[in-house]
């Protein structure tokens, strides 16, 4: 049935290794569309430009995505998966930690590296810019994006909780505050200026351990003289 | 010598009266410009247009602003300075606090509705929006209105360190944690989603005690048992 539907998506019936090439042309196209879309922005970027950089015709790329907007939210979606996977991998192993600290610092220094990716930050800029156009492609990246990873590391927070690592009411506040205090400055930083002045990996691993002593020095279980927040 | 220099700015020589007119013009351009800037976007606003919006003639805009782009900047570079003059005003009472909690969730409180004005988050968008082609705007924007601010709110951390009332080592860093708690939500999502559903007066004011709580749990010299962040 999932066969069924995906060639029934592209509009004909086609063998399984006939999708094959078709899935892997499509993320060729959405690979070259990405290039052309961080390099010239949204409006100066045409459907001609994205076709010769994928080596594709025009036709073929009309083909996979009926039209510009369509392809732009493709590519804007599907960076929301690959956030949540690393956030839901990491997070993970906090729900064995031995060193609780440790592996939340080390949890805080992964998810600022995958978003201070340089091409992601240049979409999240292009997502900001055409809001007021595409409403709905902003609305959905906030909540897919945005939500579902607060989501994600408030199940993980409300599980060390329950074995009393954590001491918290709210989980979903408590992931907010995490994630506030690990990405404000850098990822603001970056959006106003265009990251002309990237932080190295040292700098920004300082801040999620900075974000990761104040997160337990107010939500840790602990009595606040064993944790290091103002000290 | 401050009036020589405004005079010879204008290009001409001018009594005071005249320059209080001409000040006044350059104010109400601004004014009209920002209108069709936030309305618009920066792309497709002319200065014809907020030569009609503010009542005078092409001339007299060019004559104030050499042209479209410095406009833009020295409108987006005063909006900094409403927002210092807030954080200012409001952290100063911080210093005289019967009340620390109270106080600081006033802060939060009043910071968090300064940075929610719809205008304000529109410019902020059309700042991102523009951050490769204008990169100096974005720099001096997050220089002069981020950093202004987190050193506003950093010295007033640090006063209230000497106080006792507060344990930190890096001010800056404490001020940084602050504003991220508060902030990253709803600020992101307006961001994202064109504020098309904004917060409730109530519901921001319970972001800012959250943040309030946790900050204090985090820095505040007390033990964690009288502080409320997990409670």
């Amino acid at each position: 049935m999932g066969t069924g539907l995906s060639s029934t998506k592209m509009g004909i019936a086609m063998k399984p290794q006939e999708e094959k090439r078709s899935d892997r042309k499509h993320r060729e196209i959405m690979s070259a569309a990405t290039k052309v879309f961080v390099a010239k922005g949204y409006d100066s970027t045409s459907m001609e430009e994205i076709a010769t950089k994928a080596g594709v015709s025009k036709q073929t790329v009309y083909k996979h995505f009926a039209d510009k907007e369509r392809l732009f939210g493709e590519i804007i979606l599907a960076t929301t998966h690959q956030i949540d996977e690393v956030i839901g991998l990491v997070a993970e192993t906090l729900g064995h930690t031995k060193d609780f600290e440790k592996d939340l610092s080390q949890l805080g220094r992964k998810f600022l590296s995958v978003l201070m990716d340089a091409q992601l930050l240049k979409l999240r800029r292009l997502v900001i810019a055409n809001a007021d156009r595409m409403p709905q492609l902003g609305r959905s990246w906030y909540e897919r994006g945005f939500e579902r990873v607060l989501a994600t590391l408030a199940s993980c927070f409300q599980r060390l909780a329950q074995e009393r690592l954590l001491k918290l009411v709210d989980p979903l506040i408590a992931a907010n505050h995490f994630v506030g205090m690990l990405l404000w400055i850098p990822v603001n930083e970056a959006m106003f200026t265009g990251n002309d002045r990237p932080r190295s990996k040292a700098a920004l691993d300082g801040l999620a351990d900075a974000a990761t002593r104040a997160f337990i020095a107010a939500y840790g279980s602990k009595p606040k003289s064993a944790t290091k927040a103002g000290t």
